[in-house]
C-alpha cells in the first residue's frame, strides 16, 4: 500500500534561498511518495519549476538548486504515482526510466499560465468526482495533459478565478465542486494559499520558519522539524490560509465539522517522528502494539517488528505483555525503486533479499511479529516462511489494523477489492495461508482508540465501508480512456 | 534567422514500424529544427509518444524506438524554439540542458486527452491572432501549459469537436479562427489529418509509400525520399487531407486562393533536394545567383559561397559570369547547439570556429562571396575580415535576397526591426560596415522570379511590409505575460 | 568512520545468469561501501567487466546486467573512496558527478590484460607497505592509473605469475610481499580464487549455491543468504581457496596463526544478520550492550540507540538494565551520498534533517543514549543537543567500544590521531564537550569479550596501539604524489 | 575508412584558460576521429583529465571545462577506435553507450603515475612491433589496462624515465624502440614535448599563440586557426620538440631522413583548410581532380563530387576539363556515430539517408562522379545507383586515388586485404560492380604529384605493398588475446 503525496510550501518576509529549504522538507517528506518530485520557486512573480522522476536526493543537486535561485515563495512535491501504471491509458508517454506511461505528465506541481496570473498546485489527496468534473471540462472545450487530479483542481480553480475577487476567493469559490480528499497549496504570484478539504482527510500543518523569518506549510510537522520551523497548529478541515505580505489569514466559510483524518496516517502513512491533529505517531503505534496485546495475547519468547511501520507497535505489545522486544530482521536500506525483481526460475527471493531475518534472534524461538496490515497476504506468508526457515519454533502474527475490506478513495492505492484477501478468507484461513501459528488484527475498537485525544475523527473506511462522503459505485480509475467513441 | 519547425505523418495500411521511418523522416527535416523532436506513434488508438529537446539523432536510440513499437500512424516533429528564449516569462522550467525556460514544455507533437478521444498535434508556422485566442480561451476557464501556437490550436479544434460529426469536420470547422501560417497535422485513434493554412505560408507535400504500403506527409520532399516514398503532390493553401482506412480523401471549403509561399523556403530553409510548388529548390538557388549576377555584375578571379545555403547561388553566379567557383570556406559540422561561446576576453572567435577561410584558395584574389541574406550584419562583417585577413585583394558581397526590412509573423524568428541593419542604414553603409568593396542585394524584382514555374505565389512580407493577412501593429511575442493584474 | 569494500565471487558449474546473482549479493554488501561497484563475469575466458561510481541498484539496471550475460563465473565489488579524497594528487580525474579526483580510477574489480591470460581482482583491506611495493615496481618501468592497493597487488601477482606453475601458485607466493590486511578474490580465464592475509584482518566467508550448483565467497554471511546460498565456513586467515572444474582446493602454506580479525567488524561495520568466526553480529552487540550496563550502570527512563549500530546495543543495554528500550530517533533513508549538506549560514542542520529525535519519546525523560563510537565529537554532540532540545530531562551517554586513539591501516578510513577527540581530552572532558550528564565507554576487557566464543583472536589497534603486524610511523597516504623530483 | 587520431598541446607562459583552447581546438580536429576525447590540464604539477566517448561539443561544456580549470599546459585528444570492434578480446568492458569493449579504456591521453612525475600521453599513428613490446613487458611483469599503443609508448617511456637525466632524454631513448607510425604529445610536470617518428607518417605542426603568449602543437594547421595561433612550422620527422620554461628547444638525433607522409592524409583524412609540409590540402585535391581529367578524360554535362571530400577533386577535374561543376548531393550533417542503420527487411536506405541525391541537377545528365577511393565497393556502388535512379544518364566514376591493395599498419584502419575489392576484381570488373559506364583511379604517377613542392616524400604502401618500415607479415591485430595458455 502506497500514500500518493506529501507536499510542502514556504513563504519568506524576505527574499531567501527557499528552494533549499523546500529540498530538505522534501526529504523529509520522501516516505510519502519516491516517484517523482517537484519544486517551484516564486521570485517576484516569475515562477520557476523543475519536476522529475526520482527521489529528491537524486534530482535536485547543486547545480539544480542554483537554477531555481532565490525567491520569497515556493511550493514542492513528492508523489507515489496511484494508477498511473495502467497500461489502458490511450496516451502513453515513453520516458528514459522505467516508468508507467503517465508519470512523467502527472508529476506536480503543476504550473499553469492563465490570463489573471501564473498558479502552481501541489496536493495530496484523492477525489471521487474527479471524472465527472474532467467529462465536463472536456465538454466545455477544456483540453487535458495528464491524468491526474491536480489538473481537474486547477481547472475547478480557473472556472472560478475569472470572475472571482482574488485567487483565494478562486479557491474557495472552487471547494464545493471537488469531492473527495484534498490537502492542497496554491502559489500565485503573490500569495502562497493552503486549502484542507472539509472532512480533513489528508494531515496538513502550518509552522512559522525561525526568528519569524515566514511561514511554511507541510502534509507533516517532521518537514518543519528538518528546517528548524516551529509547529503553530494543523490547518483545519475546510480552512483556507493565504499567506502574503498582509501575514496569514483564514477563510472558515467551508469549516463545518470536526474532520475524519485516514486512519491509515497514524498505522502506516506518516513518520513516526510526526504529530497529526495533536496525537504523536509513534505514540499512536505504540498504543496499538499495547491495545493488540491485551486483545490477543500469547504466551511467547519474543515480540519482532516488521520495518519499519512494525517496530513501535512491536515496542508497545512487549511493553504491555512483557515478554522482550527485538530486532528480527536487517531490512536492507539501499534497494529502491528500479531494484531488478528476481525472474520467476530463479532460485533469489525478492523479500529475502530485502528483509533478512536474523537467525540468532529468532533460532528457538516463539515469535510475535507485529506487522502494520495485510493486503494480498503473499508478503506476509513469505515472511512468516523466512522466520521458519531460520528456526522459529511459532510465529504468532498480530496486525496493528483491522482488516483491509474496501477500497480507498481519498489518495491511498487500494482501487478495489480484487486482491484483497480479507474479502476472500477469514481470519482463521488468512491465518493457514500465511503460515502463522496465530494471527489476531486490531479491533475497530482498537484502531478507533490509537490516538484518543486527537482533535478529529477518523475515515475508517477501508475496514468499515462507510466513507465520510458518497463515493462511486465502482472506483472508475481510467473509466475517460475508455468511453470516447470517434467519428 | 530560423525556420520554426518540420512536420511529418505516415499512415500505413499494415501495422509497421512507423516510429522508425518517422525517425529517418525526422532525420532529414532536421535542418528545420534542431532545438527539440518528438515522435507519436498511435497503435490501435493508443498514442505513444517521446519527445525530448536535442537532435533526433540523440533522442531516439534502439531502445527509445522499441519503446515506441510498432502501429499505423506515427506524426513526428522537430522544433526550433522561436520566441522561448525570451526571460521575461512568468513560468520558467528548469532542465538539465542550457535551454530556454519554455523549450521542453513547447515540444511538440503536442498530445491531448479528450472525451472525444486521444489527439496527437504537430504544425509549422505562426498565427497572428494566438495571443487574442488565448485571451478568449483562457477567460473561459481554459488552462495553458506551453506557451506555443499548438496548444492554441489544440483549443481552436476541441471547442469545435464537442459539436462536431467528426475530427476533421473540427478541423474545418476551426481553421476560420486561426489566422496566420500553420502547415498542421492531426493524429486522433483512427485518422491522420492534414491541413494547410489558405494562404500556404509552409510547405507541405503528400507521399505514397513503397508497393502502396500507405501515405505520408511532410514539410519537405526530401524527408519523403529518405523513406524512399513517392513525392503525389503538394498539399493545396486551406486544404485539409484526411487519411484513414478509407483512404485520402479531401476537404477544399477553404481552399480560396493559389496561396503565397514564403519565399525564404527557398532562399534559405528548405533543403536544396526539396521541390516545392514544382520549382526545385536547389535550382531557385542557382536562378537567384544567376539573376544576382545580372543585376550586379562585377570583375573578380573567383566566386564562393557561405556554406551552406550560399553554395548554390555562387554556383549561379559563377556560371552566368564565367567567374570560376571555389569553395572559399571549410564550415566545422562538429559544433551543435551545445557549443561553448568564445568569452569576450579570449582570443578566440566564434565565427573562425564555425567557419575557416582557405588561405591557398583566397589568397590575392578579387572575391565575390555569396550569402543568403544579411540580418544584424555582423556576422556578414567578421566573414569579410576573415577574408581579408586571409589575403583576399577585393571582396564583393551578394546577397540572394532583398534587404530584410520587416518582421516575419509566420513562422521565422524575425520579431521586430530592431537589429535589422538594413532598417538603420544604406546600402552603401552596410557595406562599409562590413567591410566590403561593394555590396549587392537581389532585387524584388529578382527574387519573384527564383522560383518562376511555381504553382504558387509569394509572401515577401519581409521584404516589403506587405502580408497577405492583416498583422497586428506590433508583433505581441510574450504580451500574455505582461497583462496579469493579481488581486 | 567507513569501512573501505566488500567483495563477491561466484562459481558456477553450468554456465548461469552470474551477473544477476552478484548484483543481489552487492546489494547485500553495499553497507560496506557505498561510493562505486563493479561486477566481472567471465563467459568462457572472456571477461566482461562494468564498473561505475554509485550504489549498486543505480548502476546496474536490466540493460547493464543483460551486456554483462551469462557466464560460470564472477566477482563484484562495493567500495568507499577511502584515501581518495585528498586534492594533493598529482592526478586527477574529472567525472560528471562530484566526486574524489581518483574515484573512478580506483572503482574495483581491477582488470588486467596479461601474457599468461586476463586477470579480475578485487579486494577488501589496506597493505602497510603499498607505498614501498610501489616505489619499487615503478623504478623497475611499472606504470600506475590508480593510488589504490589493488593495483599494487595485480604487480606483485602479476611479477609471480611469469614463472609460477599456475594462478593459484602466483598468489601463493606473492603473498609474503604483501604486508596487512587483505581478503582477497583473483578470477582467472579458468579459476576463482580467495585468498586472506595471515592476519584474517578482514572476514572472508565460503558458501554453496542451492542444489550443489556451484560455491560463492563474500565477506560476509548476510551476502550469502540474499542468494540463498548455504553458509559452509570462514576462509582462514592465511588460507587461498582454489574453485576450479576440479572442485574446491585449499592451499594453506601461509595459515600460520589463529588470526586478529578487527573488532570494529563486529561494533560497526558488519550487518547484525552476518555471522562471522562463528559469531552473529547482532548478538556481539547486544552482549557489548549488556556489558556497558554493567560496566556503566545509572538511573533512567528510557534506552535509546542511535541508529543503525546502537540500536542492537542499546537492547541489550536495557535487557541488563531492566530500563526500557525505547526509538528515539527516526533516520531519513533517503538522503544518500549526495546529499546537499546545509551552508554554514544556513538555519538547516544536517544532523537534524538525517537524524530527528521523537520528543515524544524524549520528553521529559531520563534517556540512557548508546552509540557505537566518538571519533571527533561533534556529531555526537549534536545529537545530545538535540536531544537536549526535544525535552530529555538528563542524557547518559554509552559507547558501545573503547576510546578511540589510534589509525588504522588496515582498511577504515582514519588515518591519523589529527582529529581524534579522545586522543585530547579525558573523558570527563569529551563528557562536557559533548553536552553529556556522564558518558562511559565500552572497557578493553569489554570489548575482548563481545565475541566471545568466536574462533579468532582480535585487532584492537585503534584502541590499543598494538596492531599484530609492524605499521609505518605515519600513515603515508599519499606520499608517493610528493616525492618526485622532475628533470 | 577511417584515420585514428588528432592531437593538440597547448603551453602558456602565465596561467590561462588552457582548457578552453584545447576545446576550440579539438572541435578543429574532430574530423580525425568521432569515437571519443580527451582534455588533461597541467595546472602548477598536478594534471587534470577528462575524457569520454562522444564529441568534443557533447562532452565538453561548461561546467567540463570549469571543472578542468586553469593551468600553463594541457593535451587533446580525438579519437576513432581503430581495432576496437574486435569482439574476440578477452576482456570486454561494458559502457552505457554501445560501444566496442575496449573503447573507453583506450581513450587518450593516458595518464600515467610514476615515481619520476605523472605524465599524460597523446599520440595518432600505429606501431608495428606494438604487440612484440608489449609480450616483452609483460614477461618483465608489466601490466595492461587497455589494447592501445598509447600504453606501450608509456611504458617504453617509462623504462626509460628510470635512469634517464629528464623526461626528453627519456623520450629521445625511447624512440628506436618503437618502430612505426606516431606523432606524439608527452606532457609532464613541467614540460610540454612533441615528437614525430622518423619517417614522419602523420602531420605534426608547431604554431605560436597570438601576443607571443606561447607555444601550440597540432596535427593539423587549421586547429591552429581555430584559436588564432600562428604556424611556425612542421614538426620534422625524428624530431623532439620541448617546450618548457626555457622555450623551445629541439632534439634531432633521429632526424635521418626527408620523411615519408601518408599520401592519404592529403586524400581523405585532412581538412582542406590545412597546410602540410608546405601544400594545401585543398589545393592538393584540386590537383588530384586535374590529373584525374587528364589521365581518365570523358564527355558529360556535369561533374558532381562525393561530400564531403571528392568536392575539391570535383572542382579541380571541372576546371581542367572545362565541365561545369555542380552540387550532386545533399550530405544529412545531423545523422551522427549513434545513427541507427536500417534493418535489413526494411525499405529504408542508409546510403540514401546520408546522401540524397539531387534529381533536378542529375536528371538527364551525364555525370562525372569524383570520389577519393574505393574499399569494398558497396557504398560506391549504392551511389551510382541512387544517381541512376533520379534519372542520370551515365555515370563516369573518377577516383582521386590509385586502387587500394594493401592493408595500412600506420594508423588507418584498414587491417588486411579481405574486403579489399581492388585486390579481388581488376578494374573494369570493379567497374561493372559498381554500375558506373567508365571507371578512372589516378595513377601512382598521378598520386605522387598531388603535393608536389611538399617538403616530404610519402608513404604510399596501401598502394603499392612498398612500406618505409619493415612490417610483419600479417597485421596482429588481437592475437595477445589469443596466445595465453593459463594453467
Amino acid at each position: 500500500m502506497h500514500e500518493e503525496c506529501g507536499i510542502f510550501g514556504i513563504y519568506s518576509k524576505e527574499r531567501a534561498s527557499v528552494a533549499v529549504s523546500t529540498y530538505y522538507a522534501l526529504c523529509a517528506l520522501q516516505h510519502r511518495g519516491q516517484e517523482s518530485c517537484g519544486i517551484v520557486v516564486n521570485d517576484r512573480g516569475v515562477l520557476k519549476c523543475k519536476k522529475e522522476l526520482g527521489l529528491v536526493n537524486d534530482i535536485f543537486d547543486n547545480e539544480a538548486l542554483n537554477k531555481l535561485g532565490d525567491g520569497k515563495m515556493a511550493v514542492g512535491h513528492v508523489r507515489y504515482a496511484v494508477g498511473d501504471g495502467a497500461t489502458s491509458h490511450s496516451i502513453q508517454f515513453m520516458t528514459s526510466q522505467n516508468s508507467p506511461p503517465m508519470a512523467f505528465q502527472n508529476t506536480q506541481p503543476m504550473v499553469v499560465r492563465h490570463i489573471k496570473g501564473p498558479m502552481a498546485i501541489a496536493h495530496n489527496g484523492g477525489l471521487v468526482n474527479a471524472s465527472a468534473l474532467r467529462d465536463e471540462y472536456e465538454l466545455k472545450g477544456g483540453i487535458f495533459h495528464s491524468t491526474g487530479d491536480s489538473e481537474v483542481i486547477s481547472y475547478a480553480i480557473t472556472e472560478q478565478r475569472v470572475n472571482a475577487v482574488s485567487i483565494e476567493n478562486a479557491v474557495e469559490l472552487a471547494m464545493p465542486r471537488l469531492s473527495g480528499a484534498y490537502s492542497l497549496l496554491v502559489m500565485s504570484a503573490k500569495k502562497l494559499i493552503a486549502a484542507r478539504d472539509p472532512n480533513g482527510f489528508r494531515p496538513l500543518c502550518l509552522g512559522e520558519l525561525p526568528n519569524s523569518a515566514g511561514y511554511v506549510v507541510a502534509s507533516e510537522s517532521c518537514a518543519l522539524d528538518s528546517i528548524c520551523a516551529e509547529f503553530i497548529r494543523d490547518i483545519e478541515p475546510g480552512e483556507i490560509v493565504v499567506i502574503s505580505e498582509k501575514g496569514i489569514e483564514s477563510i472558515r466559510t467551508h469549516c463545518t465539522k470536526k474532520g475524519e483524518l485516514c486512519v491509515f496516517e497514524f498505522v502506516y502513512f506518516a513518520r513516526p517522528d510526526s504529530i497529526i491533529e495533536g496525537v504523536s505517531v509513534q505514540h499512536s503505534r505504540n498504543t496499538a502494539g499495547r491495545i493488540l496485546a491485551r486483545e490477543h495475547p500469547v504466551e511467547a519468547d519474543i515480540v519482532i517488528g516488521v520495518p519499519d511501520s512494525g517496530l513501535d507497535s512491536a515496542i508497545g505489545f512487549s511493553l504491555e505483555s512483557g515478554i522482550p522486544y527485538g530486532i528480527g530482521f536487517v531490512k536492507n536500506r539501499y534497494i529502491g525503486r528500479t531494484f531488478i525483481q528476481p525472474s520467476q526460475g530463479m532460485r533469489e527471493d525478492s523479500v529475502k533479499i530485502k528483509l533478512n531475518p536474523i537467525k540468532e534472534t529468532i533460532k528457538g524461538k516463539r515469535v510475535i511479529m507485529i506487522d502494520d496490515s495485510i493486503v494480498r497476504g503473499t508478503t506476509c506468508a513469505r515472511i512468516v516462511r523466512l522466520l521458519r526457515e531460520v528456526g522459529a519454533k511459532e510465529v504468532h502474527v498480530r496486525i496493528s489494523s483491522p482488516p483491509f475490506l474496501n477500497p480507498c478513495y481519498f489518495g491511498a492505492d487500494v482501487n478495489s477489492r480484487d486482491g484483497l484477501i480479507a474479502c476472500q478468507l477469514t481470519t482463521d484461513e488468512i491465518r493457514a495461508r500465511i503460515g502463522a501459528d496465530t494471527l489476531g488484527y486490531l479491533s475497530l475498537d482498537g484502531i478507533s482508540k490509537v490516538a484518543k485525544g486527537g482533535r478529529c475523527d477518523f475515515c475508517m473506511g477501508c475496514f468499515t465501508g462507510k466513507y465520510p462522503v458518497e463515493v462511486p459505485d465502482e472506483k472508475p480509475t481510467n473509466k475517460f480512456d475508455m468511453r470516447f467513441s470517434e467519428v
